[in-house]
């Protein structure tokens, strides 16, 4: 079981932030620490729901974090270690990023097999 | 570079399928060959905008694709090929799967530095 890896978000509509990143070879203990404080504290936040996060050998890297609502994202994006921590992603640990912010319309999981529902 | 990893999509709106899934240790081959095939069958598709995929070494796995509209991604929902592999999926491939339809509001990338612009 990794359920763990999952996020366990509420009924749509909710938000998503799509952050696609390829990681430069520096740093990569200052990077870690600074990627587990920042899970951590976003877990903290008012209106964060859960985050998904995988990387491959390449350092291609995919996070989602999903949140309540606009405005919650702008509160985490205003956050002072958070703002300090981008800055050093662009100078340091990030060779380049596409984030997007959706709306989640709908959603499901996983596997339901023939029988089991749609 | 890894410029090929990004997908190249267009100012917003449009819409993402963001699917996050964790692989069973089965089948590895056949695996991999259905999901090259997918990659190029919806390439194909029309209102296909373009596709974010990685994979860490405990087979967590997020593949977020785009498309222009939420009829471009019932068209390949019912794409029969793309039908047979799903159902492939639920029955060997995944161990579990979190699957979203969300509509993306903005966008941007980088790194943009300072003084490079916002």
């Amino acid at each position: 079981m990794h359920a763990e890896r999952f996020a366990k978000t509420p009924k749509p509509p909710y938000y998503a932030v799509i952050f696609a990143n390829q990681r430069t070879p520096s740093d990569p203990d200052g990077y870690g620490a600074a990627a587990d404080r920042m899970v951590e504290l976003a877990a903290g936040q008012p209106g964060f729901l859960g985050i998904e996060s995988t990387r491959d050998a390449d350092g291609f890297g995919i996070t989602v974090s999903y949140w309540e609502s606009e405005a919650a994202i702008s509160a985490w994006r205003a956050h002072a270690e958070h703002s300090d921590a981008r800055r050093e992603g662009r100078e340091r640990w990030y060779e380049h990023f596409e984030l997007r912010v959706a709306r989640v319309e709908r959603a499901y999981g996983g596997p339901a097999k023939a029988g089991e529902g749609a």
